[in-house]
């Protein structure tokens, strides 16, 4: 049973959009979930075309004050996606075009729902890329990406999301369009809107259209595993990567758990504490040089072996190495709680200890794994969710992590965004003056309060 | 005469500041202006030494509803720093300190006095460096660097202020201190309140804290300069060599009016239409690589004559062309409107062409040079303001200029910001809609309307 106002909202959702107003129960499932495995049934999903569509959507739930949650394709892990307080789904999937793309001035103009994979792929035609690399490109979209700040690994190099956008079209919470920032890669002219739409993660504004900033693809890549014999030496070697000038394209870590799990499925590597996975990449020429300088800082004391990949071949091998980690967690157990913390790299080792505690502690399997060169782990807490004592453990386990993250000077997320999952621990993580702030900007935007309401920041 | 609530207010800041309240006409005169030449008389000069003190202060601003206008060393050139609303002048001169830096994690926390020179020279002491460069570098201070979120000739390749800070704290429009942002090169917390601060200049929050971003040192530097016959071939250069991935440490635009004027005060330059200067950075064994894909890249039909600089010493005679121009300015005229717009690299000969065009029609001397890569011209009108034909062709070429830039995709301001001089064009360059919202964060963080009122947004 559909209250009165949201009856009148779907009527006038139905008028507007014909069959791209999806109603059936199969439909509204389907668009109800993300990848945090949450689930939550809207009343329908849409599918508009248009910009102008957008905001007709936005100004009818936002006259019959009917919660309106954007997605692009779901991959997220917070539950940002899921329609928690029921209402719309927006799904972007109809607007997926690229719009233009500039190589002279190295941008491209996309509507929200293209994905990245195919945005690569174009620019890819004119030498260039775009940075953000999450492991979901070939079938998450920029929209989506900008929506968390999404990064990985290459972030080391070249930033992530946020660092990687020039422009923004929004519709906010009123129905209003808004152009903000620029197609050029300078600019001082007033508040920076773009920015602070970027991870708000749907709660601020609905991105309609996106000026990404591309790079010149580097021609050769490279690179080598290193093994250590405890994570002490792993980050000393961590700090002296990122301390000389040929930065690493990507600078990517595993426990001795993840190593183990990584060893266990016939993956030949060395036996270590800590491994290190280092990407270079740049020109053919210079690149042996470039591998040199970070083999060396990667040569500290506590060094078990290094292994440097001699072809392409080689090189994809490493990285099937890290790739193997995800589903192999799968074989340890069916529950996951995958947080991407951050801490000053020099942390790490604290951090490290007090998960091998934890371990103990909670009787739970814990492999950490992730993009040292920022101090980006994925803590990947292992449990059985029929158990209800695992249940617990995994979620005492959790407070654990971010009461740790932010004692040592870190952050609750490097890339996945706040959602649901995090939602209440950002009170914590930013302060009670931060948040207030944050809370009126969103009055601001979303005055009537019905984009994604209950994600990012916590109920009063 | 002070009318009361002011009169309250000074007694209140002079009982909490005692010396460091400066009331006297000579030191209100000397605040009173900055590089913009314009000047407006403070009721007073505070010079607070804690964040605490800035807290009390803008609270008895606050409280009073007396303006209340932050600034460094005033080097800034829109007007961002003088105080045309009266009321009170706050220096962060006091709080210069350097509160810590940590090789480690690569970054420092900072006072917002402290000299972007000053942090430059504790950085390199441990191989790192701050990214913005902008002229004053020597003199002007972090706080101002991030007000206006000023540039320079290196953010072509390592980004301007905003895309090099971590985390701020800030005491908003009612004295309240907040903390945003991370410790970390990574975060996906919340709604990014750090870069919304930067390029606010003083309007939105008063920066007493920054933690910002280190990069390390290159080992060295090599460069050439590369003269054209043509702006449309020198553009074809530019694009070129932004289109490669050896990216330039610096790339820098002269038209032929600039490249006179340098001939003419001696410095040995071949004849043309446009000159372009390039910097190399990296290290020793790969900048030969480097710069020969960079001299490849500017290597386009058109090109007049390439100078590569041998050595060190050559290397800066090179941008001893580059260094005259701002002091060869002042032969041709008193008065000098200087505009950092931006344009898409593509759009620069354009850009040129109208310029060249009303060099004619206004009878005006302009000279153009910037930083090309990112498309950020420097463009000076040249004239004198006692002659009343003169100052009114100088205002139309100035909104020539505007209509132009904005007109092929451009904007207003690369690094210098907004200020008093370019606030009258935002509603233009912005549009309504962004307009009204950034009008709404202002009274978000400024309630009671105190902080650098008149600048950046115009009066409604």
């Amino acid at each position: 049973v559909v209250s009165p106002a949201p009856a009148i909202a779907l009527a006038g959702l139905s008028a507007l959009l014909g069959e791209r107003c999806l109603r059936d129960a199969a439909s509204c499932a389907a668009y109800g979930q993300d990848n945090s495995r949450r689930h939550a049934q809207p009343l329908a999903v849409l599918q508009p075309a248009t910009v102008a569509e957008v905001q007709q959507v936005v100004r009818i739930a936002a006259e019959a004050g009917v919660p309106l949650t954007a997605r692009g394709r779901g991959t997220g892990t917070t539950g940002a996606a899921v329609p928690i307080a029921g209402g719309l789904v927006l799904s972007f999937e109809r607007m997926d075009r690229l719009l233009a793309i500039e190589p002279a001035d190295r941008y491209a103009v996309v509507e929200p729902g293209l994905l990245n994979g195919a945005l690569q792929v174009e620019a890819g035609r004119h030498g260039l890329f775009w940075a953000p690399d999450p492991t979901s490109l070939p079938y998450s979209t920029v929209g989506g990406n900008l929506a968390c700040n999404a990064g990985g690994p290459r972030t080391v190099k070249y930033g992530a999301s946020r660092d990687n956008v020039l422009g923004l079209c929004f519709v906010d919470g009123r129905g209003e369009l808004i152009r903000t920032g620029t197609r050029t890669t300078k600019g001082a002219t007033g508040y920076d809107l773009t920015r602070l739409l970027v991870g708000s993660e749907g709660t601020l504004g609905l991105i309609v259209e996106a000026t990404v900033k591309l790079l010149p693809l580097p021609a050769a890549r490279a690179g080598f595993l290193a093994v250590y014999d405890s994570i002490d030496t792993a980050t000393a070697a961590i700090v002296a990567l990122m301390q000389q000038p040929e930065l690493p394209a990507a600078l990517e870590f595993m426990d001795d758990a993840a190593l183990a799990l990584v060893r266990a499925r016939g993956v030949d590597l060395p036996v270590g504490a800590a491994l290190l996975l280092v990407d270079a990449d740049g020109a053919a020429a210079t690149l042996p040089f470039t591998l040199q300088a970070l083999t060396q800082a990667a040569r500290v004391p506590g060094l078990v072996e290094l292994r440097q990949a001699a072809t392409a071949g080689d090189l994809a091998a490493l990285w099937a190495a890290r790739k193997a980690l995800s589903p192999a967690l799968r074989s340890l157990a069916p529950g996951k709680i995958n947080e991407d913390v951050v801490v000053p790299v020099s942390r790490i080792p604290e951090l490290c200890r007090a998960i091998a505690g934890w371990r103990i502690e909670l009787g739970l399997p814990i492999v950490v794994f992730g993009h040292a060169g920022n101090g980006n782990l994925h803590v990947n807490l292992l449990y059985d969710p029929a158990d209800t004592a695992q249940r617990d453990a995994a979620r005492r386990g959790l407070a654990l992590l971010f009461q740790t993250v932010l004692a040592l000077g870190g952050t609750l997320s490097g890339e996945h965004g706040i959602g649901l999952d995090k939602r209440d621990w950002l009170p914590a993580a930013v302060g009670a003056p931060a948040l207030a702030l944050m809370r009126q900007l969103k009055t601001v935007f979303d005055p009537a309060g019905i984009l994604n309401p209950g994600k990012v920041l916590p109920p009063i």
